[in-house]
Protein backbone atom coordinates (compact mmCIF):
# COMPACT_ATOMS: atom_id res chain seq x y z
CA UNK A 1 0.00 0.00 0.00
CA UNK A 2 1.27 3.28 -0.99
CA UNK A 3 1.62 5.93 1.47
CA UNK A 4 -1.19 8.31 0.88
CA UNK A 5 -3.69 5.34 0.62
CA UNK A 6 -2.01 3.74 4.11
CA UNK A 7 -2.64 7.59 5.23
CA UNK A 8 -6.76 7.39 4.02
CA UNK A 9 -6.90 4.20 5.78
CA UNK A 10 -5.93 5.07 9.33
CA UNK A 11 -7.96 8.55 8.59
CA UNK A 12 -11.13 6.35 8.06
CA UNK A 13 -10.05 3.78 10.69
CA UNK A 14 -10.09 6.10 13.26
CA UNK A 15 -12.71 8.10 12.07
CA UNK A 16 -15.20 5.11 12.55
CA UNK A 17 -14.19 4.40 16.18
CA UNK A 18 -14.33 8.35 17.22
CA UNK A 19 -18.37 8.12 15.19
CA UNK A 20 -19.13 4.49 17.18
CA UNK A 21 -17.56 5.97 20.59
CA UNK A 22 -19.65 9.60 20.01
CA UNK A 23 -22.76 7.70 19.22
CA UNK A 24 -22.40 5.50 22.47
CA UNK A 25 -21.37 8.57 24.85
CA UNK A 26 -24.93 10.76 23.08
CA UNK A 27 -27.18 7.66 23.61
CA UNK A 28 -25.60 7.23 27.20
CA UNK A 29 -25.67 11.42 27.94
CA UNK A 30 -28.89 10.99 26.27
CA UNK A 31 -30.84 8.53 28.83
CA UNK A 32 -29.25 10.11 31.77
CA UNK A 33 -30.81 13.07 30.34
CA UNK A 34 -34.48 10.99 30.26
CA UNK A 35 -33.34 10.19 33.56
CA UNK A 36 -32.76 13.40 34.95
CA UNK A 37 -36.08 14.79 33.21
CA UNK A 38 -38.00 12.30 35.03
CA UNK A 39 -36.28 13.26 38.56
CA UNK A 40 -36.98 17.30 37.89
CA UNK A 41 -40.47 16.45 36.84
CA UNK A 42 -41.32 14.30 39.91
CA UNK A 43 -39.93 16.80 42.15
CA UNK A 44 -42.26 19.61 41.05
CA UNK A 45 -44.89 17.60 41.71
CA UNK A 46 -45.36 17.27 37.86
CA UNK A 47 -46.65 13.49 37.72
CA UNK A 48 -47.46 13.57 33.36
CA UNK A 49 -44.18 15.18 33.07
CA UNK A 50 -42.67 12.09 34.84
CA UNK A 51 -44.63 9.64 32.87
CA UNK A 52 -43.46 11.14 29.78
CA UNK A 53 -40.02 9.13 30.32
CA UNK A 54 -42.25 6.24 29.65
CA UNK A 55 -43.41 4.77 26.37
CA UNK A 56 -46.35 5.34 25.23
CA UNK A 57 -47.62 2.24 24.44
CA UNK A 58 -50.03 -0.72 25.58
CA UNK A 59 -46.31 -2.88 25.16
CA UNK A 60 -44.60 -0.68 28.05
CA UNK A 61 -44.98 -2.91 31.20
CA UNK A 62 -43.98 -2.60 34.64
CA UNK A 63 -43.60 -4.89 37.88
CA UNK A 64 -43.29 -4.06 40.93
CA UNK A 65 -43.41 -6.88 44.00
CA UNK A 66 -46.05 -9.11 43.05
CA UNK A 67 -47.93 -6.99 40.45
CA UNK A 68 -46.85 -6.92 36.76
CA UNK A 69 -48.85 -3.93 34.90
CA UNK A 70 -49.08 -4.07 31.09
CA UNK A 71 -49.92 -0.60 29.07
CA UNK A 72 -48.98 3.36 29.77
CA UNK A 73 -52.20 4.23 31.18
CA UNK A 74 -52.43 1.55 33.45
CA UNK A 75 -49.02 2.19 34.43
CA UNK A 76 -49.78 5.79 35.17
CA UNK A 77 -53.12 5.06 37.49
CA UNK A 78 -50.74 2.99 39.59
CA UNK A 79 -48.64 5.78 40.31
CA UNK A 80 -51.34 8.29 40.53
CA UNK A 81 -53.15 6.38 43.17
CA UNK A 82 -50.14 5.28 45.24
CA UNK A 83 -48.33 9.13 44.87
CA UNK A 84 -50.76 11.47 43.90
CA UNK A 85 -50.05 14.02 41.69
CA UNK A 86 -48.20 17.27 44.06
CA UNK A 87 -45.29 17.39 45.73
CA UNK A 88 -46.75 16.89 49.27
CA UNK A 89 -47.88 13.36 48.32
CA UNK A 90 -45.01 13.04 45.76
CA UNK A 91 -42.28 13.80 47.91
CA UNK A 92 -38.42 13.93 46.95
CA UNK A 93 -36.48 11.63 43.93
CA UNK A 94 -33.55 10.75 43.55
CA UNK A 95 -31.22 7.95 42.02
CA UNK A 96 -28.03 6.55 43.22
CA UNK A 97 -25.70 4.09 41.52
CA UNK A 98 -26.85 4.19 37.92
CA UNK A 99 -25.38 1.93 35.71
CA UNK A 100 -26.15 2.42 31.85
CA UNK A 101 -25.49 -0.35 29.82
CA UNK A 102 -26.04 0.22 25.65
CA UNK A 103 -27.46 -3.50 24.39
CA UNK A 104 -28.22 -2.54 20.33
CA UNK A 105 -28.39 0.56 18.50
CA UNK A 106 -32.04 1.68 19.73
CA UNK A 107 -32.31 -0.32 23.59
CA UNK A 108 -30.40 -0.17 26.69
CA UNK A 109 -30.55 -1.46 29.89
CA UNK A 110 -30.55 1.01 33.52
CA UNK A 111 -29.92 -0.23 37.28
CA UNK A 112 -30.12 1.93 39.99
CA UNK A 113 -30.90 2.83 43.41
CA UNK A 114 -34.18 5.03 44.46
CA UNK A 115 -35.05 7.04 47.25
CA UNK A 116 -38.38 8.75 48.16
CA UNK A 117 -38.21 10.80 51.12
CA UNK A 118 -40.55 13.30 52.46
CA UNK A 119 -44.00 12.51 51.42
CA UNK A 120 -46.64 11.44 54.30
CA UNK A 121 -45.12 7.90 54.41
CA UNK A 122 -42.31 6.92 55.35
CA UNK A 123 -39.36 6.85 52.82
CA UNK A 124 -39.34 4.16 50.11
CA UNK A 125 -36.01 2.88 48.67
CA UNK A 126 -35.00 0.10 46.56
CA UNK A 127 -33.44 -0.97 42.90
CA UNK A 128 -34.57 -1.09 39.70
CA UNK A 129 -34.14 -1.89 36.07
CA UNK A 130 -35.09 -0.21 33.19
CA UNK A 131 -34.92 -0.99 29.67
CA UNK A 132 -35.15 1.60 27.38
CA UNK A 133 -35.60 2.03 23.63
CA UNK A 134 -35.41 4.73 21.15
CA UNK A 135 -38.61 5.81 19.62
CA UNK A 136 -38.71 8.68 16.86
CA UNK A 137 -35.34 9.44 18.24
CA UNK A 138 -36.07 9.82 22.27
CA UNK A 139 -35.14 7.29 24.33
CA UNK A 140 -37.99 5.97 26.35
CA UNK A 141 -38.72 3.61 29.17
CA UNK A 142 -40.63 0.64 27.96
CA UNK A 143 -40.45 -1.83 31.26
CA UNK A 144 -39.23 -0.70 34.53
CA UNK A 145 -38.93 -3.57 37.27
CA UNK A 146 -38.50 -2.08 40.27
CA UNK A 147 -37.80 -4.10 44.14
CA UNK A 148 -38.61 -1.58 46.97
CA UNK A 149 -37.59 -1.80 50.71
CA UNK A 150 -38.57 0.54 53.56
CA UNK A 151 -36.20 2.18 55.81
CA UNK B 1 -45.85 2.68 -13.41
CA UNK B 2 -46.33 -0.09 -15.40
CA UNK B 3 -48.00 -3.52 -14.58
CA UNK B 4 -44.67 -5.74 -14.03
CA UNK B 5 -42.89 -2.72 -12.34
CA UNK B 6 -45.73 -2.95 -10.01
CA UNK B 7 -45.80 -6.31 -9.66
CA UNK B 8 -42.16 -6.54 -9.00
CA UNK B 9 -42.75 -3.87 -5.95
CA UNK B 10 -45.32 -5.75 -4.52
CA UNK B 11 -43.68 -8.75 -4.36
CA UNK B 12 -40.53 -6.74 -2.64
CA UNK B 13 -42.74 -5.39 -0.43
CA UNK B 14 -44.52 -8.70 0.65
CA UNK B 15 -41.19 -10.24 0.78
CA UNK B 16 -39.96 -7.68 2.85
CA UNK B 17 -42.36 -8.07 5.24
CA UNK B 18 -42.46 -11.98 5.47
CA UNK B 19 -39.00 -11.78 5.67
CA UNK B 20 -39.25 -9.29 9.16
CA UNK B 21 -41.89 -11.32 10.40
CA UNK B 22 -39.82 -14.55 10.10
CA UNK B 23 -37.30 -12.77 11.54
CA UNK B 24 -38.88 -12.01 14.81
CA UNK B 25 -40.86 -15.23 14.64
CA UNK B 26 -37.19 -16.89 15.17
CA UNK B 27 -35.99 -14.38 17.62
CA UNK B 28 -38.68 -15.42 19.93
CA UNK B 29 -38.21 -19.05 19.23
CA UNK B 30 -34.36 -19.35 19.68
CA UNK B 31 -35.52 -17.68 22.81
CA UNK B 32 -38.22 -19.78 23.88
CA UNK B 33 -35.87 -22.46 23.49
CA UNK B 34 -32.91 -20.97 25.59
CA UNK B 35 -35.52 -20.43 28.03
CA UNK B 36 -36.74 -24.54 27.35
CA UNK B 37 -32.97 -25.08 28.00
CA UNK B 38 -32.63 -23.86 31.24
CA UNK B 39 -35.41 -24.98 32.64
CA UNK B 40 -34.55 -28.50 31.31
CA UNK B 41 -30.59 -28.34 33.05
CA UNK B 42 -31.92 -27.09 36.15
CA UNK B 43 -34.60 -30.05 36.74
CA UNK B 44 -31.99 -32.70 36.00
CA UNK B 45 -29.74 -30.36 38.62
CA UNK B 46 -26.90 -29.79 35.70
CA UNK B 47 -26.25 -25.86 37.28
CA UNK B 48 -23.32 -25.17 34.80
CA UNK B 49 -26.35 -26.12 31.65
CA UNK B 50 -28.83 -23.54 33.70
CA UNK B 51 -25.80 -20.82 33.62
CA UNK B 52 -24.98 -21.37 29.66
CA UNK B 53 -28.09 -19.55 29.46
CA UNK B 54 -27.03 -16.64 30.83
CA UNK B 55 -23.64 -14.17 28.61
CA UNK B 56 -20.52 -15.53 30.13
CA UNK B 57 -19.48 -11.79 30.95
CA UNK B 58 -18.36 -9.42 33.74
CA UNK B 59 -21.47 -7.23 32.22
CA UNK B 60 -23.88 -9.48 32.84
CA UNK B 61 -26.18 -8.67 35.95
CA UNK B 62 -28.65 -9.92 37.93
CA UNK B 63 -30.84 -8.55 40.90
CA UNK B 64 -32.96 -10.02 43.45
CA UNK B 65 -34.38 -8.47 46.44
CA UNK B 66 -32.37 -5.88 47.93
CA UNK B 67 -28.98 -7.61 46.32
CA UNK B 68 -27.62 -6.41 43.24
CA UNK B 69 -24.80 -8.99 41.72
CA UNK B 70 -22.41 -8.04 38.78
CA UNK B 71 -20.45 -10.53 36.71
CA UNK B 72 -21.77 -14.24 35.59
CA UNK B 73 -19.18 -15.74 37.74
CA UNK B 74 -20.89 -14.19 41.29
CA UNK B 75 -24.14 -14.60 40.12
CA UNK B 76 -22.76 -18.11 39.48
CA UNK B 77 -22.28 -18.55 43.45
CA UNK B 78 -24.65 -17.32 44.49
CA UNK B 79 -27.30 -19.60 42.67
CA UNK B 80 -24.61 -22.57 43.94
CA UNK B 81 -24.72 -21.64 47.57
CA UNK B 82 -28.37 -20.85 47.87
CA UNK B 83 -29.81 -24.26 45.58
CA UNK B 84 -26.29 -26.13 45.47
CA UNK B 85 -25.98 -28.37 42.23
CA UNK B 86 -28.16 -31.78 42.17
CA UNK B 87 -31.77 -32.36 41.41
CA UNK B 88 -32.50 -32.87 45.00
CA UNK B 89 -31.13 -29.24 46.45
CA UNK B 90 -32.61 -27.28 43.04
CA UNK B 91 -35.96 -28.88 43.07
CA UNK B 92 -37.99 -28.48 39.78
CA UNK B 93 -38.56 -25.46 38.09
CA UNK B 94 -41.19 -23.91 35.65
CA UNK B 95 -41.42 -20.74 33.75
CA UNK B 96 -45.02 -19.55 33.00
CA UNK B 97 -46.76 -16.64 31.43
CA UNK B 98 -43.67 -15.57 29.41
CA UNK B 99 -43.94 -12.58 27.62
CA UNK B 100 -40.99 -12.16 24.85
CA UNK B 101 -41.08 -8.49 23.37
CA UNK B 102 -37.95 -8.05 20.76
CA UNK B 103 -36.34 -4.34 21.57
CA UNK B 104 -34.01 -4.35 18.27
CA UNK B 105 -32.32 -6.63 16.04
CA UNK B 106 -29.89 -8.64 18.54
CA UNK B 107 -32.23 -7.68 22.16
CA UNK B 108 -35.50 -8.36 23.89
CA UNK B 109 -36.75 -8.91 27.05
CA UNK B 110 -38.61 -11.39 28.66
CA UNK B 111 -41.01 -11.09 31.89
CA UNK B 112 -42.36 -14.22 33.65
CA UNK B 113 -43.33 -15.96 36.63
CA UNK B 114 -41.28 -18.95 38.30
CA UNK B 115 -41.38 -22.00 40.93
CA UNK B 116 -40.05 -23.97 42.10
CA UNK B 117 -40.85 -26.72 44.26
CA UNK B 118 -39.74 -30.02 45.71
CA UNK B 119 -36.57 -29.06 47.26
CA UNK B 120 -36.06 -28.73 50.94
CA UNK B 121 -37.44 -26.04 51.41
CA UNK B 122 -40.48 -24.15 51.46
CA UNK B 123 -41.87 -23.42 47.19
CA UNK B 124 -40.37 -20.27 45.73
CA UNK B 125 -42.53 -18.52 43.32
CA UNK B 126 -42.37 -14.81 41.82
CA UNK B 127 -42.30 -13.03 38.92
CA UNK B 128 -38.84 -12.24 36.58
CA UNK B 129 -37.89 -9.71 33.76
CA UNK B 130 -34.81 -11.00 32.05
CA UNK B 131 -33.09 -8.90 29.36
CA UNK B 132 -31.98 -11.13 26.14
CA UNK B 133 -29.06 -10.50 23.57
CA UNK B 134 -27.57 -11.85 21.18
CA UNK B 135 -24.69 -12.88 21.43
CA UNK B 136 -22.39 -14.71 18.30
CA UNK B 137 -25.50 -15.84 17.22
CA UNK B 138 -26.38 -17.42 20.59
CA UNK B 139 -29.28 -15.43 22.14
CA UNK B 140 -28.12 -15.09 26.22
CA UNK B 141 -29.39 -13.62 29.29
CA UNK B 142 -27.53 -10.21 30.18
CA UNK B 143 -29.44 -9.63 33.22
CA UNK B 144 -31.83 -10.53 35.39
CA UNK B 145 -34.27 -9.02 37.54
CA UNK B 146 -36.49 -10.97 39.66
CA UNK B 147 -38.33 -10.76 42.58
CA UNK B 148 -39.25 -13.96 44.90
CA UNK B 149 -42.29 -14.57 47.40
CA UNK B 150 -42.56 -17.58 48.86
CA UNK B 151 -46.16 -19.55 48.96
Amino acid sequence: MKKPALLVSVILFLSFFSCASAKSTNAESEIRSALDKQVAAWNRGDLDGFMDGYLQSAKTSYVSGDSEIHGFEAIKERYQKRYGSDTTSMGNLTFSELNILSLDKNSALVTGHFKVTGKNKPDATGVFSVVFVRNNGKWKVIHDHTTASHT
